[in-house]
């Protein structure tokens, strides 16, 4: 569904910020581009700056105003600072990209609307949007720059349309399972007591906070063999003394 | 405890980076820059794209090693590309900041370390955190850009700490209500089986069409007195004469 996405940018001064969108859109598997009257394209600037992405540049479509760039589209959804002043509900961007990957039409692309660096969208490009959406800053600083906006709602739409392709992965050397760990826990213990380290008979929080220390540490089965064959290594020539 | 946050970022090469990073890291709330042996800094690239972080810049530290960088850590987060042949588990940032949201130690910073532009962290960096972390990215193309990445992850910190601080707002005016637009609903199946447009014998999916049109778009207070203001207008005519 991202091949329905069309990122639009108005206006844009800077040529470095298309290239650098263009590369952000590249790395989340966005590939639509285009343009409204940019005032450098192409530029050696956004070339430079796509770092790779140039196929997207080369791809772009220019138009003269926002009306020819949402022709085809089913829903624009227009990117703007919050502000109060506007009549249209605004969605975080986290939340309007969940809504579209349930809601998304069966047809029409879907646009992503930005405006320009110094003062965003105008307020008849935000009434050509049917959606406004903001990326949640910090209050006394929310000047995002652009390509870095487009970063932003390139991974969250990333993210709701492909939630798996999101997903963390495991080590590829697998981790010990609970008997493993329990295993090392009574040996590890046994070890303390019989060293003294430990009094059962007022053991106090040890083995607890052991047991936490190494829980957050994920260990992995290759891990918890060394850690057994450590103990045994220094608790063997005692046994056999 | 986003103060407790700094942002490591090793080796860079390219000042603007600096500059870019800053900015995103102030769009965020993150305040807390740390440089390991950085190619050039100061630099007016750098201060060029701060655009406004330059405060962040000024307060940067610049560190010698990514040990010294990480003096009075708790916990050092390296972010990487995915991986097949590391050890430690790998976790999305998203994860890792939920993760980090829930378990943030009581004690100490938290380092987000990031590597070069050209090859990212060194094994040798990778050993010296304790937790990894991937931006999930397409699989045909994983070039983020350094400030571009530092972008995601201050956002996904700030989203998993603040969450209340993303949340969507509505419009300031308000929605109408359920009985309103239920008025509503009612008053337009009225004027449209007056005006013959429906029959309500054979009725068909019309009001359910209109229904959900409606319902998509989050009609305001105001305007559902203003869409039965047109009813009433439309139809009073007829109803004198």
């Amino acid at each position: 569904m991202l091949n329905r996405i069309r990122i639009v940018l108005c206006e844009t001064t800077h040529p470095g910020n298309i290239g650098a969108a263009a590369r952000a859109m590249k790395t989340m598997g966005l590939s639509r581009m285009v343009l409204v009257q940019p005032r450098y394209f192409p530029d050696e600037q956004a070339t430079a700056m796509a770092s790779g992405a140039d196929d997207l540049l080369q791809g772009a479509r220019v138009c003269e105003s926002l009306e020819e760039a949402l022709l085809g589209t089913g829903l624009a959804i227009g990117f703007t600072a919050r502000r109060r002043d506007l009549s249209h509900p605004m969605l975080a961007v986290r939340d309007m990209a969940h809504w579209l990957s349930r809601e998304l039409p069966d047809e029409g692309d879907v646009a992503l609307v930005f405006g320009t660096e110094m003062s965003g969208l105008s307020n008849a490009e935000l009434d050509a949007c049917q959606r406004l959406c903001h990326i949640p800053t910090d209050p006394s600083f929310g000047s995002l720059n652009l390509a870095a906006a487009v970063q932003v709602a390139a991974y969250e739409f990333r993210q709701a349309f492909l939630p798996e392709a999101g997903t963390s992965e495991p080590a590829t050397r697998p981790l010990a399972s609970h008997e493993e760990l329990e295993h090392f826990y009574r040996h590890l213990e046994q070890v303390m007591t019989d060293s003294g380290f430990l009094d059962p008979e007022q053991p106090g929080r040890l083995m607890i906070r052991l047991r936490r220390l190494y829980s957050r540490a994920l260990v992995e089965r290759e891990e918890v063999n060394i850690l057994r064959g450590i103990l045994r290594a220094l608790t063997s020539p005692e046994k056999t003394s």
